[in-house]
């Protein structure tokens, strides 16, 4: 199945963490005879989700919601498993992603401020066992964010937050930041964001192609500050045209879906959303 | 948006019934400049919902379902308004569907074993005021349906049930017995059945294009009698290849999505399974 190769892929590209992950198909489709080419299509682009989107529920219930999705990457946000931990409490948060076969490939978006936020936020990082970080540094912080790069060997994708983000409003202003640092300092762009932001996230993906290092996906209502979060397909980003960009840059990161709206009751929204990127990450396979 | 130009492109087609309809646009995306390429792209091929999918709910939450999926057009299962209805009944259904911006474009699917069964169901699609039946006729009231046909001027399209069906188990078993009747006498071929009868889906839209009036729109786990529904996507239909065999002999029918999975809770699936074959219809736009 693509999902458990997709996991065998991240893998090798070190993104993965160092807890053992059973190696699980997709809940309902692991059955002799059910891998065909249109599944196989999205294999080069594996989708997750980014925790967030989960924000009003506990681990368990993510875990169940992941499981129904079919979902097996995710972005661990520290609502679920905050930045103090325990080292006892993240060992048992971990083992309870690997029994689901969920691959926590990254966590975030943390916002760092401080020295000792980063300090925080990296060995954090390495506790849980993922090579990267999604992070919001502070400009005063991002010298001392690329060195704690350099010494625990984790990437840092810094994030856009549109035009009301007084750091990084779009990807432009993360790339024009970091693109001197250590190559292991890039970007994850959200295209929900971005779009706000009044730029196609088709393009930027191909402009910072060598520094992007992860994806939020969603769709919004319109191109302004004021648009809002909206199922995927119903807004106004062009999938197509964005995994063919993806495609063309042979993109190998995760694509986590982040569903903002009806957060109280995601499912129904979150469903239509990953079915409609899978689609056409099927088509343009 | 591309829902109201598919609901006049229905009317022209004369496959909308007679009841005027609000022309709405989808609920969540008809604010200005939310329309885009990717929206427009599924304009030749209308989405829709064959009514079986909400055989555990009443009208009114089915009706409520349909909006929360931004779909508008319906195959009415007479699930929903029985064969016999009462001419106020029918009117007071109707006028529910149009006030919700609902085009119901068929009736069906309906069994017709005699021929007071398929007088009923030709007075019944009269009084709805669609212009076609979507039923599963006996062999010895086929020639009595296409007297009626002619009669009423209302198409038949044949459903296929699958391997089990000791009647239509595939499109060709259709095909084959109404090739050479009235040219309103055709096919609705539902895929699934259609996989599991173990001929291709994408095969058989073009080989019967001529007949081909209605699709029922689902997947399945493998493509044989024990095969199960299952959200589209993750089953093994390849629906990118369904697609542009659609497109390739300008389909201009409703794709209507059966979902038969989870029957008593399924807008989370019917979600994942829309948004999929939205996905797959922008991209192949």
């Amino acid at each position: 199945m693509s999902s458990r190769r997709n996991f065998i892929q991240q893998t090798a590209l070190g993104l993965a963490g160092s807890v053992a992950i059973p190696l699980l198909g997709r809940a309902t489709s692991g059955q002799p005879g059910s891998v065909e080419s249109s599944a196989a299509a999205s294999e080069l682009m594996p989708v997750g989700v980014a925790g967030y989107t989960f924000a009003k529920f506990d681990t368990d219930q993510s875990i169940a919601m992941m499981k129904k999705l079919g979902a097996h990457n995710l972005s661990l946000k520290e609502i679920h498993l905050p930045l103090n931990s325990s080292d006892e409490r993240i060992k048992t948060d971990m083992a309870k992603y690997a029994a689901a076969g969920i691959n926590v490939y990254t966590v975030g978006v943390i916002y760092m401020k401080t020295k000792e936020a980063v300090d925080q936020a990296f060995q954090y990082a390495k506790k849980v066992g993922v090579g990267m970080i999604v992070g919001v540094p502070s400009y005063d912080v991002l010298d001392y964010s690329e060195a704690q790069v350099k010494a625990y060997d984790i990437k840092l994708a810094i994030h856009n937050h549109g035009p009301s983000d007084p750091l990084y409003p779009s990807p432009k202003d993360v790339y024009d930041r970091i693109k001197d640092k250590d190559p292991r300092v890039g970007l994850c762009i959200d295209i929900g964001h971005t779009r706000r932001a009044g730029v196609l996230p088709e393009q930027v993906v191909k402009q910072y192609r060598d520094r992007l290092f992860d994806l939020h996906i969603k769709d919004v209502t319109a191109g302004v500050e004021s648009g809002k979060a909206t199922e995927i397909g119903r807004g106004i980003i062009d999938f197509p045209a964005l995994v063919k960009a993806l495609k063309k840059i042979h993109y190998k990161g995760v694509c986590s879906i982040e569903y903002e709206k009806d957060m109280t009751d995601p499912m129904v929204g979150i469903s239509e959303s990953l079915g409609y990127f899978r689609g056409v990450l099927a088509a343009e396979g």
